[in-house]
């Protein structure tokens, strides 16, 4: 199976130890010990959750065709032995992002904030898959779910990516962000 | 509730009618005299459903500013008194499409094919309600399902919006299209 839609279920099982829970803005999320990723939808009915949140992968929404060949060129699969860190950002921007058109979006989040343009400087080092929940239901918690994988070696990289981007215009439009760090066990 | 979230039941309810079931591309759908509309996913149990099709509506993905804004102006809502026919037309796009960068499915969609200019011709005459299915699982039959409503007068217009879109580059990429008729009753 090669499923586009994962779920993230917060609790106790899961190779991923929590090591810290960051709420930026916005209401937090019940403390977890453990992160389990499921492809799929199905979820163990006895685990005990503290939350379960999901999203599925698609095809891109602002990337243009040059970044896409750089992207393609440098970007890592996850699961590589030496990336045994971990983070798990959801994220839901503000009603005035959505009402926006397509083309004021790319502008916010490229020609403004240089959001791919940032990325792209943190590769191969930090990889990364983005979730979109926003369309699976009327009423999801979060728009995006932004999973990333790096050496221990690059800590300190991740930390600058992440304060590069919420300097940036487009985050003025984030109305709610969880920063979860984790280790794989 | 001003849910964003839509099922289509082709069945024996609801005060849709169908007329007539065209298959263009693709897999048929199985053939049913009526349709009902139901606003969020909860649909009655022992309902005789032929199909069922599910879809959310969404932020705008191509749309630019002035198109934006002439759009607004024009388009008309659903459930005009005199509108009393309709057209579903499910689609499903290959996956040549899906590959594709934003910028170049707004070049194909717009640039090249006049999805947006050709549809605005066609205002105030046709009202529109587009439903995006592709990522609320990830195994939805459709990626699109467009309603649309008129009045008896405008037939002819809307076989000529149609056409005008199936001839487009845009088409090319069309791998499941059925376009279901109906007169309300």
């Amino acid at each position: 199976m090669n499923s586009r839609f994962f779920t993230f279920v917060g609790g106790n099982l899961g190779i991923w130890k929590v090591v810290s829970t960051e709420t930026l803005i916005g209401d937090p999320l019940p403390e977890v010990s453990r992160l389990d990723i499921v492809s799929g939808s199905k979820i163990h009915p006895d685990l005990h959750a503290g939350w379960v949140l999901r999203g599925i992968t698609s095809n891109e929404r602002y990337v243009v065709g040059e970044e896409k060949s750089e992207l393609l060129a440098k970007q890592q699969c996850l699961g590589r032995p030496e990336a045994t860190c971990a983070a798990l950002i959801p994220i839901r921007k503000n009603a005035e992002w959505w009402v926006l058109t397509q083309d004021e979006r790319r502008f916010i989040l490229e020609e403004n904030s240089k959001h791919i343009k940032i990325g792209l400087r943190y590769l191969p080092a930090i990889a990364r898959r983005l979730h979109h929940c926003r369309d699976l239901s009327e009423n999801e918690p979060f728009d995006f779910l932004t999973w990333f994988e790096f050496a221990p070696a690059h800590h300190a990289e991740f930390n600058g990516l992440v304060a590069e981007l919420r300097a940036t215009e487009e985050w003025k439009y984030v109305a709610r962000e969880i920063d979860i760090r984790l280790v794989r066990e």
